[in-house]
């Protein structure tokens, strides 16, 4: 088994690409509208959301959750400025409507990309109102190493929970961010 | 909607208990066995493996992967010793070898609890043959504030993938690691 495993791989010390992919495609994700703001809010442009996959729990007393976050994404930048976030998750039959946040988004007084949407009262981060479930956070730790994606851990501080729904998955969806 | 909610929590500042659960559920989960290692490693004892679930990539280039593991647990002693881990991917046929490690496991020089493995290349973790893909990691950082589970970062250095195979979830199983 090993000795394959050597043959196969490109060079020594390098993973080989396609096999890291499949392996690390068995990961399940769900799908969440992250969202986030500036340290100041002056006007709905100083919120923003952002579609993440990586997300785990990582703590139940006190209950924290880890989102890795694009170093380079404007959420990056706001979660960095104002410490605060929150995560609202998607039901399955909401792909569509997760959609609409891979574009250009826009922002009015209570709707972002059109989907309505509700300020947090522990974080300020808005809350959509049209998905089964949000929690907001506080970040306690952030990781920046030779990492891609930041690894955010936040403290879960206020929970709302608006219907039972299944996650949508990445599985589901066919859309594909790991590997 | 945050009339409601506001109702619904016990205490100010409080998150409610329920909701939380109910939310923080929602996050689907793989499961795995965690392999891992002493610093020094003179026999069979001095391994062992752990299942886990809460399991995030947060990295593509290099590709790096994030894992909560309880902090009064064996697996963490021996992460903060050794600084690898393996990452071994059970397979959704795979429910009852994974049950085989929630009990007191026994080691001999070619299995624990039962299930084969070989000492990993890379890691000198257990890298369990029978399960669809293995990882090695090293860890690159462990955060330990308030989180009762560590947040371990570690940077993929070496994939086994052994065969085809649907991941092993939490909902599938019924085991519920969240909330």
């Amino acid at each position: 088994m090993q000795g394959q495993f050597l043959e196969r791989r490109p060079r020594r010390g390098a993973v080989d690409e396609l096999a890291r992919k499949k392996a690390l495609r068995m990961v399940p994700y769900g799908l969440y509208l992250l969202g986030c703001r500036r340290a100041e809010v002056r006007n709905p442009n100083d919120l923003h959301a952002y579609v993440v996959s990586w997300v785990t729990q990582t703590s139940f007393k006190p209950p924290m959750m880890v989102v890795g976050v694009g170093r380079s994404s404007h959420a990056h930048e706001l979660i960095s400025e104002s410490r605060v976030f929150s995560l609202n998750f998607l039901g399955a039959d909401q792909k569509d409507l997760a959609k609409r946040f891979f574009k250009e988004i826009e922002r009015t007084d209570g709707h972002i990309a059109g989907a309505p949407y509700a300020v947090g009262p522990h974080s300020g981060c808005p809350l959509f109102l049209e998905l089964p479930a949000s929690i907001e956070c506080e970040v306690v730790h952030m990781y920046d190493g030779e990492n891609d994606h930041s690894v955010v851990v936040g403290k879960v501080v206020s929970v709302e929970v608006r219907h039972d729904a299944k996650p949508l998955t990445t599985s589901e969806t066919g859309w594909s961010y790991a590997g």
